[in-house]
């Protein structure tokens, strides 16, 4: 029998709070030698412009994949352009034991990586966060740190100005307390306890001098070949962290350092190390670390095992 | 809402007669120069003798997956160790439409691809039927061979004596009209009008110089690097043909005679245009064919079509 979790249901049943410990879990999978990511493929639709995306992953216990579909004229329809669906695999028989709608899911579940990395590892009396981008997905990021931390204001930067201005608007309406404008680059990095870059950019967004010691960088936006937020400069003055090393030096973030990573010149840490405490993190207020999340499968697994297990407390799962 | 069919239906709904149709429509999609087939995705599970597979691939109207798992210790449970579950995404608006237990349609869909070949290509007075296997597959391939054929013998070849004798049993029963035996590889060769491979072989099955003109050989068993059941030295003096030239060269059995092909010396035509009447099959009763089958997505993203439109016509479909 297999279950089904709605579209409907998971919107109702997700938050920022209530993607946080799954997450947590799924990193801590992805350090613990008994994980696995298997390559994504990525597969063009009937459509030209249209695609989809299959994710898969394994732990210990937890096998599946994510199917993530773009569709760029959805929105003259009225519907979302992207979509997805969570699929876990019954550990006892093989057959697909849950298929899991996970659409708007997927923002609480990618910004919940950046939440839970910045509560380890930036100085816990943050208060100023500049945010790189002012699209659907910067806008969970903000929203989840402020969840985390004591933030007092966000800066945004676009190079869209009006584009902006409507991003910060709509965040100061949802991020409650801080106070939001918007600001250039390097004012925005030089008053910054966290930054968070969360754009399809395939070029570094800042200067690595305009960061103060003591901050904490967040790379939310790589997670293909090509793509670069960060400033390659940044990372010898830094501690280097993300979601999944192995993945992280091919299609994340330190894609661009995969040689001195290589040869030790560069140390990666996976921050589910750190949040077990088996890998130090933050050693004083005026290190700077860099968080890299590139997206692992895991993270839907244990957010679709999460939902299917709400769901199941709530309501009947239909079948 | 996404459709829901259940192995029960599936089950019931699916037969030899009604898989030749949808598979007949992916061979000629395959040939089609819109059709796509993305990388396959091998995944181990959480223990780590269990594995699934993700296969993917799209035409001018079609998209999805099949995921299909292996898992070694079902028997013991009563349950069989291969299941399927075909993923349908709808064009419209790029969400999962439709989900859809295959698990036991699965053998239905490989041997429907050898029939319509075989009803293509084989000499339509072929009497003799020569089966390497004594498999699950093997099984089925055989009956399917008997819808589209006048097969007055089958001839069983396969290394465990024991089970040859029984697996010729329950084909006597299958099949209907055709006498079953076992027999030697060379005799079985030489007096064959077809020959049928189903195994996992990673080396030839037999010595070319025992083909007959006239028959037509399928090798169905070829679906990752490494394995073989056809000689090379075959293909010269032979018309050859598969599923898809692309993934044929790759991981069928046109893997070993790549450079031949590459280069010319060889020519290997989809079977899709032989259907469709684009491209010559046999032109005599004394030409050799073959056809390799590696196993194509779209098959099951044909029939898994089938299997909706069907379940729908029924009775309700669950959502």
């Amino acid at each position: 029998m297999v279950k089904f979790v709605s579209e409907d249901e998971t919107q109702r049943l997700i938050s920022h709070e209530a993607a946080f410990e799954p997450v947590r879990q799924a990193l801590v999978a992805a350090a613990s030698g008994d994980a696995r990511v298997f390559p994504a493929v990525i597969a063009r639709a009937s459509e030209p412009q249209n695609t989809f995306s299959l994710k898969s992953g394994s732990t210990a216990d937890l096998a599946g994949l994510k199917v993530g579909s773009f569709w760029p004229g959805n929105p003259a329809k009225g519907l979302p352009r992207h979509n997805s669906t969570i699929f876990l695999i019954d550990q006892d028989n093989g057959r697909i034991g849950a298929v899991i709608e996970a659409s708007a899911v997927n923002a609480y579940r990618t910004a919940a990586a950046d939440a839970v990395a910045a509560k380890a590892l930036a100085r816990p009396d943050s208060e100023t966060l500049a945010v790189f981008g002012a699209g659907h997905q910067a806008l969970y990021e903000c929203v989840a740190l402020a969840r985390v931390l004591p933030l007092k204001r966000v800066l945004v930067v676009a190079r869209d100005p009006a584009k902006a201005q409507r991003f910060a608007a709509r965040l100061a309406e949802r991020a409650g307390g801080p106070a939001v404008r918007v600001a250039e680059a390097e004012d925005a990095c030089r008053a910054a306890d966290v930054v968070v870059t969360a754009t399809p950019s395939r070029a570094p967004l800042f200067d690595a001098g305009w960061i103060r010691p003591g901050t904490h960088v967040a790379g939310m936006g790589s997670d293909a070949r090509g793509k670069q937020e960060l400033p390659p400069g940044l990372f010898a003055r830094a501690r280097l962290f993300c979601d999944l090393p192995s993945q992280s030096v091919e299609i994340g973030e330190f894609q661009h350092v995969r040689d001195e990573i290589d040869r030790g010149a560069l140390t990666l840490t996976a921050i589910g190390d750190v949040l077990e405490g088996r890998a130090p993190g933050r050693a004083s207020a005026d290190d700077i670390t860099v968080f890299d999340s590139s997206g692992i499968a895991l993270q839907d697994l244990y957010i679709g095992r999460f939902l299917l297990a709400a769901a199941s407390e709530g309501r009947g799962v239909a079948a």
